[in-house]
């Protein structure tokens, strides 16, 4: 605590990510891409020349813009990017949840979003998941007075994702405030609703460049909704820092959406991959939420998940564990290559035998 | 104007950056470098194994740090860094000057100031410059109940710098909020406060790889002071963003940092450069304000400002204009190489004839 900090600062708490270990481990803890970014993000930086480097970016990173157009069939204007998907999720808590009432959440989401809601003082008001562990759309839809609604879908840490029609159900309820859908995970098995922006102007949805497009490391992410929408993003942006994407995140974020073979073909490989290990942790005594995602929640009938964590962990592998009501006996483990998954089962069979 | 935006976000004024123009012009209004960055830049993105950009930053960004920290003399938990200085900056703006009382600033300085204090409803107290347009720093310290002092030193777009012992005599009579010297345009010839961050905990010195490193397109900016300081950043950080420093762009910096003479080589050329620009400039009726940075503020005796800046760009030549109080009739002039300024005498000889 220091008397120089603004008295906002001393009420935060910060999100606190998984951990990034420089020992050689195997690393199932923070939902990363076990396979490299598409080929043509190397050739990037091989024929880069550095002494573009000098000159800022474009401020509207307008040629990736028109390429998440291309690749979503929107028009440009329909589309923001930003330094990874959390930074444009802050950019639209203070965009369009500063209002005077509460933003409608699930209580069980992503956990960065009660951390952006205490930088930008905005109450939470949390809805239970329903009995199947799935968002309560009819929860948050039924609330009224609110500064918006904010979901991901597939939600984070459970996996499940409601279709399209499901969420059109929810924006022919609330047309007043924006509803945001965080679509990070929905490469793997689920529907995106990016074509519900055509019909629903306070629709907007986010991705990132870091779970299915390998790029965790390069930091992209993006928005799509009407151009009121993006425009209000932009400004909070052009109040922040004018040149938030960088020349070669811009360049190495179009060579990944180009190749959508790479794309397909690991994104394909990882819900493979994901339903095999599920077959595998229930013949280990685990229960496994449905998951459309690049993770699975579980937990084991009768082994605590904390020290389950803790076993994996003395054995060199990290998942993440949450401690907080309702989740802390699970474990979410991130989806890696064969062989590592087949290393977590092998020492699974050994904590729970 | 959207139903769907919060009411702060309509009062924005979000900051114009100067013009990327994509067609071929000597481009002198952005303040960037006109050299390449370091060779070792180039090394890194030859070499650098893509399959690590599927995983998450380092959040920390400590090697970057620590690569800082030896090369300015402090400890590695003195400095911060960010995507690009300007978001170093919002940080700080909301980080140590969200008190209930007003910021003390030049009324001619950095633009981004007044655009973040709107931001986060910051209020402005603004301090003319003294009779030589330099920053007022007995008017900035004898104001009292502020929420801090911010300025850029050397200052922007004028180019005069204060000394440290200047520094540090405001210093020792403001010890109750934080005093941000923003040093973007150190190293072309002014002293950076740097060394001063040892005795006083409320100084933060902020820098940036834009200008005298060349790498305005890689965005990387950093703020050095005491533990408690960087704290405070810390923690808006992690409330917004937990990685926002991508992988390359924490290898280009330190690439950058590890060739002195480069960066030696490029600064000395661009004084050289400079002098030789001013008395060229003089010699054409042009008033030149004392620069210790890479960039001219200039007026002449005989035309009008705004249109010798129309008139070059009519030529093919970006000079920079800021249509405010007290700078209209002036230009900002970027240092470019030598053929680039050659250039740029000449067709002012046409146009001043």
């Amino acid at each position: 605590m220091s008397q120089f900090w603004s008295p906002a600062v001393r009420e935060l708490t910060p999100y606190v990510p998984g951990e990034q270990p420089t020992e050689q481990v195997i690393k199932l803890n923070t939902n990363e891409n076990p396979y490299p970014p598409a080929p043509g993000v190397g050739e990037v930086l091989r024929q880069y020349s550095t002494s573009h480097l000098r000159l800022y970016p474009d401020p509207t990173s307008s040629m990736l813009c028109s390429a998440l157009a291309s690749a979503y069939g929107v028009h440009a204007g329909q589309v923001f990017v930003g330094n990874g998907s959390d930074e444009v999720l802050a950019f639209a808590f203070q965009a369009f949840f500063c209002h005077d009432a509460p933003l409608d959440v699930p209580s069980i989401t992503y956990s960065f979003y009660p951390v952006y809601a205490k930088l930008y003082g905005v109450e939470l008001r949390q809805h239970p998941l329903n009995a199947s562990w799935e968002v309560d759309l009819d929860a948050l839809a039924g609330a009224d007075d609110r500064s918006g609604i904010i979901f991901a879908n597939p939600n984070a840490p459970t996996g499940h994702a409601h279709s399209p029609a499901g969420l059109e159900a929810l924006l022919k309820r609330v047309t007043d405030r924006v509803v945001l859908v965080d679509e990070a995970y929905v490469d793997f098995g689920a529907q995106s609703a990016v074509a519900l922006t055509e019909r629903y102007p306070n629709l907007l949805v986010t991705g990132t460049f870091s779970k299915s497009r390998s790029l965790a490391g390069i930091r992209l992410g993006y928005a799509i909704g009407s151009p009121e929408l993006i425009e209000g993003l932009t400004r909070i942006k052009d109040s922040f820092n004018s040149y938030p994407v960088d020349r070669l995140a811009e360049r190495v974020g179009i060579a990944a959406l180009e190749d959508t073979e790479h794309f397909n073909a690991c994104r394909n490989h990882v819900i493979t991959t994901r339903e095999r290990t599920r077959t595998q942790l229930e013949a280990l005594g685990f229960e496994v939420l449905p998951s459309q995602a690049n993770f699975l929640l579980v937990q084991h009938k009768v082994y605590d998940g904390s020290q389950l964590f803790a076993g994996l962990r003395k054995r060199g592998i990290l998942v993440r564990y949450f401690n907080k009501p309702g989740l802390n006996n699970f474990l979410r483990i991130s989806i890696g290559t064969d062989d590592e998954m087949n290393s977590l089962i092998e020492t699974l069979e050994v904590l729970c035998g």
